[in-house]
């Protein structure tokens, strides 16, 4: 493992999708105050790739200058809105969908009855049922 | 602008993306220990497709229970160890990212002398060289 590789790689791809919420963003401003922009924007950005952020607003700077300061301008603010946040929820969202996973996991191997839902009405005193599923 | 919704789709793009990340790093080391179950990995995480990371290890719980429980622990390792060093990295990302941008921007709208590359050597006191490039 190399972690140290992995967060330099992870913070770009997370630095790209700032990016890509900040274009988000504006064109839903542009949406209510210049209509037309909105959709050049919404267009340009489906076609030029904004999977590398960078490059996406280097190559926008022959097209739209004041766009390209827009832009940098609102994921500078979103970076700092949200940034601080991410590291607790998605320690949390892994802890949970871990926990999930190794619920479902342990059914599957104990080939116990499926416990998707908690089970709502109880019917009858069905002991003898629970071992009839075989998945 | 929806901060709260914009961190919300952001933790779960990065749990995905660290998902992602224990899987190549599960297939380097199987790499060395179990070819042939690197090359498997490979193939289904291709064909499988990791965008999202919860719906991919559903999926492979029917194939591979064991690599599951390892994919998990890997990426709640990987988890532990980079997310904490992310708010920060990012920050400064975008915020040297903007710079430069801005200075080319500076650069195309008073069309002055490119500034890519540093001065390297000083071969005259060329004072009246300054302004021949037009770009």
């Amino acid at each position: 493992m190399y972690p140290k590789k992995i967060a330099t790689d992870t913070a770009k791809v997370l630095q790209s999708y700032l990016t890509y919420q900040a274009v988000r963003t504006i064109i839903d401003q542009l949406s209510e105050t210049n209509p037309n922009q909105a959709i050049w924007l919404s267009q340009y950005s489906s076609t030029n790739k904004i999977q590398d952020g960078e490059a996406y607003l280097e190559g926008m700077m022959a097209e739209n200058k004041e766009l390209v300061l827009r832009i940098m301008t609102v994921r500078e603010h979103l970076a700092e809105t949200v940034l601080d946040f991410l590291p607790e929820m998605v320690k949390t969202g892994i802890t949970q969908a871990n926990i999930e996973h190794r619920r479902q996991l342990l059914e599957r191997l104990t080939q116990s009855q499926p416990a998707n839902s908690a089970p709502q009405v109880e019917t009858s005193e069905s002991d003898s049922d629970v071992d009839h599923q075989s998945n």
